[in-house]
């Protein structure tokens, strides 16, 4: 209800503040029986990772998570899974003065409001370290998914300002976008890429982009009518992401431009299986998956953190101007495909397990 | 869980077929006291209604709904109240042949998929018949909503095919979107659009478009952190509309080419408040309002229904054509702005509902 | 939110005043593909219905019910059910006098304070006929329970005032209980609590009782731990029905007197099956079903509403006398027998469901 | 979904297992701007901790809880509020030879059952250890209604055996319950009791007994009407804890006897007050709160560990015998009435502010 719990039968539940003890979550309803290690987590989380390359904030965060409870054996137990990640490289100094002023394009202002006051340390909970915790919750139902189905994730930066990249869906593979430190699946287009990126960071300024997501083999039937639709689901996921302003399915806003007549993907019989042979709902008919490859677009805002300098007001409410010091990646889209990939596992888990409580 | 509730403390269930008894909800949590009357709630389904213009479906539904609890001596008690609309200009038979083929961009295969059978007359359950419920459910909202912080929303077409208007949100009225048929409160421009959707007609084919939605006056601090931010509960809204493939909210998709420096709203006193000078958020910062009018996208794909033939396949999976006959809108964007109006109301009645619950 | 609704996977919600326009429920989340009727519903709700004997309120109710969606060629579809009974043999005059006063043992007052004012009609929502919704909901739940597993739910009153029978469960059958206008299986304790309740009847004064309900081949292995332990999640169930006091499972407060060396059932192998030698633990351990008969005790407080004249205050908070004119039972546990059996069927299905999601 | 939450607003999820790294729970939805501190909670812990006095469990953990996120600066910041303490004096070699066998009264056969496998270490999830968790996370609780409201509430030990303390609920105190080691309030019957225990424990048999709560000061207006009563909601907690059998609130089982002219709590207006001359309804009206004191009572089984030697099964379905060695209480129930007090007190905090969500 106070919106920290992701999900009805598979449900998460993160905690933590960036600059409190720690972040981690909660995994309940996590069928027994599935094999699990921190290890494989862990490397989820390595992508998320701060640090990891050139362009990413120089915050040096190992986020290493533990399984607490949940798992005996190596196999969950179908009782809550507890995964936690000790906060490290805290330097609550670098926001002293945060304290008393409100940043432009971040939550300062909105939590104040919302709740009186606020742990002005590191964004406090409003931080993108909450997001750690949902890659590690994401990184068993990408397990589960994978072992269920074959049913596999593949996200990657499609866009960072300007520049946009031409990616076939069916050849991208994860290969592709992990040797990138753009995690975008062609190299030249990731080049340009890069120097945009480092571009706005020399300048002391921020930018913004656009991740595909993909998952394939997913099962005709999942999602449920109405107001529950698997496209309305996966949109609530990554607009609950950190500086995410739009979501978009197959054709999205392209295909307000369409006729019914282009837009209409027809059905027909291969090997008598019912495919369609174009796919601009996106995997999606009436909410309901249709077993085509479902994609996806997630609009990222730039990072609200920057080095120049700019007006904003004070919590005493006076006009004054303030210039950042703390440490931040001036593009988060890398950082973010795993987000991304771990939210899209977190939908369709629920999805599976909510058609399986009904219907199968 | 089976996708027919939506809200979480003004808690909506929709039931009904399109050609069964009976449509309508069940508003669950309206809180007591608040004067609502059956016509209040006619007036916004008037405009939903199909028959009310020229370009929309020649359905003749009345669309007439009964309050039949919940209601007392003119005013909500408290308990639930049953908003109920009886199908009446039933001509099932236009769907005979519909039962054993799949329509291309229809639901048909997917609940067959998920549901081992389904109600196909006039699409069933996945029909749009099924917003009624919603915008009666809105309009209660709505009433709230103004009575209690009068706030206004006001959504319109702001394009349709390639055609789009540039509206200046601040001066837009409610008598300027009525006053057309396609609610495009800018003349020209819907007189455009008007031409537009009736060549399509004309054609036998279909068009899609976006809608533009509003908020006004919506006090800073409702939404929750984390996975219910405002946002993500407003696209989820917008993307469990039928027809729905993308949804924006503030800059959206275009913020995503921007820089930190333009993207950031400034903060500045004015009266003693806190303001911002531009609006590339939306008037939400970390899933909270700030205070700022809200305002979002929402793109419709073309109406999948259109008079062309087109290749599909039956039931018993052979390869066939398909030529509709059904009575059905080639445009569904100017009856969906109530629509778009019912969700965002109660998106916003909900979060107010759930901030007192835990702040006021 | 508000209390409407029960279950989590088999979702009901009920609506309706006793004296407004209709009562009824939808049910989200049936299993598609089950073959309902409204003739098997009607049966059960013929058990519950007034004026049925000579022991029960003269209030005149057909209490026919609808189903009016969800249903398509005699199947469930998937999707919401619509259950509805109209309201016809509505008095009101009869509670006028009502309107202006807090009758004792009646929700009138907590109503007051809870919503500012009420629906004085007939207890309005307060009112048992709300029941009537429940045992539709439950009828469909029982269909499906004994279809799947075999499932067979026999609740009987055990107890009228000091009156108390002593049944075998092995061998109470349905026609047992349903050939005694008391709903007590065992004949001569049957007419012992006939003429208690007729003496009560007679006097102006009502009388409370205890209903068994046992629940018969139930899996072992449903049931959540911690805190949607079946037994809690069946006691929830039962304390919501209108004037229940008291719960208990198996040994229940007589088993507060007992020893750990008497009350831990024995277990032993039969035909290759684990069974327990007694069954204290009344078929739950742990909040987990064993594959033992269910059962559980309810007890009734005698209903509230009398012909005696009682001391009482008035809204303007005065003291008053009153004495009662309404139609009413004075005893209500022989039409309570279905109520409890449905209540019954909706927490095994519900949780039958939710263990499917997560462990089938 | 799982079972491991416990309340709408005020959510409480748990986790841990007996013998895995750490046990704790996140409470989410608790308003903002409470002051509370560890050392608060640690005091209710105390009540329960193992190794208090002579008769219980010599398991010697110390239990002590840390607030890992959600306070800042003392007080509460509207975000998940994570409790943890860390299993020390775990002693895994004393369930080795549970592995194989299925103990009498345990879930050990139900958590097979359901789950496939289990963690056979000292109970594992079905552990009461659990409720550690559940008494931290009820004491913010407490604190938030005794600051709110001045609510109290009052829980002992009202029956060990046959042996029954008559305590006038107007005069008991929280020194009076925690002078004695048995928590019955009456000194007389308390030696009774703990002679009654001593035995039991001597004799290496288990003994049940009765705890009676009482909550004073519940403004009128708490609790949803039909299914989510206050009652119902008490009731779902209390038989939510490990070893309760049974649940009455007012009369209970006791009014099941009585004729409504006796058990109709008369009004009466008192300093313009409406108060009710007895108080045979509990405090609950219709399921709303009266005002007036709420209490019930609480069966508990005697313990399923005993040291006497007794027939059971293996998991390979051979009829066993067993003789228990693990450290254990021979009776919960003074430990156990600070778990019933935090139950009490997640109950109303819960209805509080779902109350207030709607009504205030």
């Amino acid at each position: 209800m106070a919106g920290n719990t992701f999900g009805q039968l598979f449900k998460v539940t993160t905690f933590g503040e960036s600059h409190g003890g720690m972040v981690g979550a909660v995994v309940d309803g996590c069928p027994p029986g599935l094999e699990i290690s921190e290890g494989e987590i862990q490397k989820e989380l390595d992508r998320r990772r701060p640090g990891q390359s050139s362009i990413s904030t120089p915050r040096k965060e190992e986020d290493v998570v533990k399984i607490m409870s949940g798992v005996f054996d190596g196999k969950t137990t179908g009782t809550p899974i507890l995964l936690l990640a000790v906060n490290k490289d805290v330097r609550s100094e670098d926001y002293q003065e945060m304290k008393g002023l409100f940043r432009p394009g971040h939550a300062d202002f909105t939590y104040e409001a919302k709740y009186g006051f606020r742990d002005w340390r590191g964004s406090g909970r409003a931080s993108a370290r909450e997001t750690l915790a949902r890659v590690a919750a994401g990184a068993i139902a990408k397990k589960y998914l994978s072992q269920k189905f074959g049913i596999t994730i593949l996200s990657f930066v499609e866009q960072i300002g300007v520049i946009k990249a031409n990616i076939d869906l069916n050849k991208v593979t994860t290969q592709d976008i992990e040797s990138s430190i753009v995690r975008c699946p062609d190299e030249d287009t990731a080049k340009k890429m890069l120097s945009l990126i480092e571009t706005a960071r020399d300048e002391g300024d921020s930018i913004g982009g656009v991740i595909l997501g993909a998952i394939k083999n997913v099962p005709a039937g999942l999602g449920e009518p109405v107001f529950d639709k698997l496209n309305a689901d996966l949109g609530k996921a990554m607009l609950s992401i950190n500086a995410v302003k739009g979501f978009e399915i197959g054709s999205g806003f392209a295909g307000a431009k369409m006729k019914g007549s282009q837009h209409n993907d027809a059905f027909y019989i291969e090997n008598n299986l019912i495919k369609t042979r174009t796919n601009y709902a996106g995997g999606v008919l009436g909410g309901i998956s249709n077993g085509q490859t479902i994609y996806f677009r997630v609009a990222f805002k730039p990072v609200s953190t920057i080095k120049k300098e700019q007006n904003t007001v004070s919590v005493d409410t006076k006009d004054i101007t303030l210039k950042a010091n703390g440490r931040h990646d001036c593009c988060v889209l890398p950082r973010a495909v795993p987000i991304v990939d771990a939210m899209a596992a977190l939908v369709i888990i629920d999805h599976y397990l909510r058609h399986k409580a009904q219907n199968l």
